[in-house]
């Protein structure tokens, strides 16, 4: 089983209209609700494969209620731990003529003591009967950087491969407590390390305890990196659509070759196939109009990434 | 008691941005919820100021619970009848720069014909036991405006006065019926009645049936035109803020204005403290964030709304 971990998930309503005029009033059909966040788009894309997977996630208020039926909708087995702030809501707003997307991200409410503590507790308990472990996304307040950290430091201590694909102060505890794989962009990778350059950048995080980083660089693809190894992985075209849920997607892809390397008994992932597997499925989600959702073409893509290391130019 | 009946509720959401960037990502405090609708809007008004109120609405699904859940923290009596279809939402992002809203209103889903049925049965159960009836807003798909007409004939015939702020069919057909007093605005009542000018327009609907039209002219005042009298109420100055719910607010008050008149016995409103009131309860809305609220100057602005006969000039 991969467990995914969403600490602060939300529930992303999307609307479409024709055109969008600021300051006007425009008719619509009814919105679209899904249960969202990074970590359960992840464990759509890993579901949508036939992967067994289970997500561990929260949930408060009405939008939590509704959030909690998508899931059931969805057929993800999951743990929703009960809070009492209502879960955040994303609403995007689509411009059909130019596919744009207007969006409003509402900061999550913070949780208590206690519901951190279920939270971090679930995580360790379920995390500790998996394969792999993936968590994502931002942090809620109340939930510490360091507590996330702690859970996959023993998670790793006792063998279990963790993806961690955190904003900010989260990517550099996970980092400190050895996390299997960081998943940055280039834009957290800069951020978290004060570093432009993205191969620099990765080999900070490594520097720090992480075993793989995966740095996604959008159209130029990315860059998978260990202490001794660099892989960058492209498709030699752009694909046009919804980059929105294409990191994901790459997450799932990563904790999937993680838990096929812990099947077959190897303890080192090919990086290659890894790198080629997760700039496949990161273009076929671009593909799909909702995050979590995987395009069919996912196996032919992963034929034509390029491969190769960019030190050897 | 006076009925509010909203045959097309929605809920409302609200969001503030300090500027909106199409296209762009926002981050955003958490969005106002709040059960919405016209009639919603003229109950939470009299409910406000003390009067005695009962809402007459349908809900149904998640939406349909958030907007339960607003009603009854409200505190206004009401009846929900439950229906299939989700209640629509009306979305706003306010950008706290300009003040403008984008405004996104969800189509309303189809009543079935029982629910149809069902939430006609109460209109006419309720308003029945009423001393005004004030019915407002759009009619959802499935509830023809002919059967509206008819619950509000009937209540005619029983001698209960009925407020009928409705669009277009509704409308003109709510005019046949011999509705008390119909509220559109002008370009409602030019799109009905086919004429620009609003003091055609009103005598037009007075012709059809209508004993009192009260045209809501934006930052103009109002018009309030009976077969044998013309009113004109406006304030001396502008003000300026949210005109959503102005509308509301005046109906509000001629639904109060017409239970004042049946309390005291008489059958013919004060025309030109009907239309003082209308006007100072309507700019006072406009000085509130949320529709449905009433800012309490409005008796302070009923003593400076100017009255005059557009025709002596």
């Amino acid at each position: 089983m991969i467990l995914t971990v969403t600490p602060n998930p939300a529930l992303d309503l999307t609307w479409n209209v024709d055109r969008l005029h600021p300051g006007e009033t425009h008719r619509v059909a009814t919105g679209a609700v899904r249960a969202g966040g990074k970590g359960l788009n992840v464990a759509r894309v890993l579901h949508a494969v036939g992967e067994d997977v289970h997500a561990l996630t929260t949930t408060g208020g009405a939008s939590g209620a509704e959030l909690a039926a998508d899931v059931d909708r969805s057929g993800i087995p999951a743990t929703l731990i009960p809070v009492a702030g209502a879960t955040r809501r994303s609403i995007a707003v689509v411009d059909d003529e130019d596919g744009s997307a207007t969006v409003l991200n509402e900061h999550g409410a913070a949780l208590s003591g206690d519901e951190a503590t279920r939270l971090l507790d679930a995580f360790e308990r379920l995390g500790g009967t998996s394969e792999v472990v993936a968590v994502s996304g931002s942090l809620p307040p109340g939930l510490a950087a360091d507590d996330v950290a702690g859970v996959i430091a023993r998670l790793r201590s006792r063998g279990i491969p963790v993806v961690a694909d955190l904003g900010g102060a989260g990517m550099l505890a996970a980092a400190r407590a050895g996390a299997s794989v960081l998943k940055p962009n280039r834009e957290e990778l800069a951020a978290a390390t004060g570093d432009a350059d993205p191969l620099t950048g990765a080999r900070r995080l490594i520097a720090l305890g992480a075993q793989i980083v995966v740095a996604s660089l959008g159209h130029e693809g990315l860059l998978a990196v260990t202490a001794d190894e660099v892989v960058r992985a492209r498709l030699p075209r752009v694909l046009k659509g919804n980059a929105t849920g294409a990191g994901d997607a790459a997450v799932a892809a990563i904790a999937l070759a993680l838990a096929e390397g812990a099947r077959s008994g190897s303890s080192v992932p090919d990086l290659s196939g890894l790198a080629r597997r997760a700039t496949a499925w990161s273009a076929s989600a671009v593909l799909m109009p909702l995050a979590g959702d995987l395009h069919p073409d996912h196996v032919a893509l992963a034929d034509e990434v390029l491969i190769d290391d960019p030190e050897s130019e």
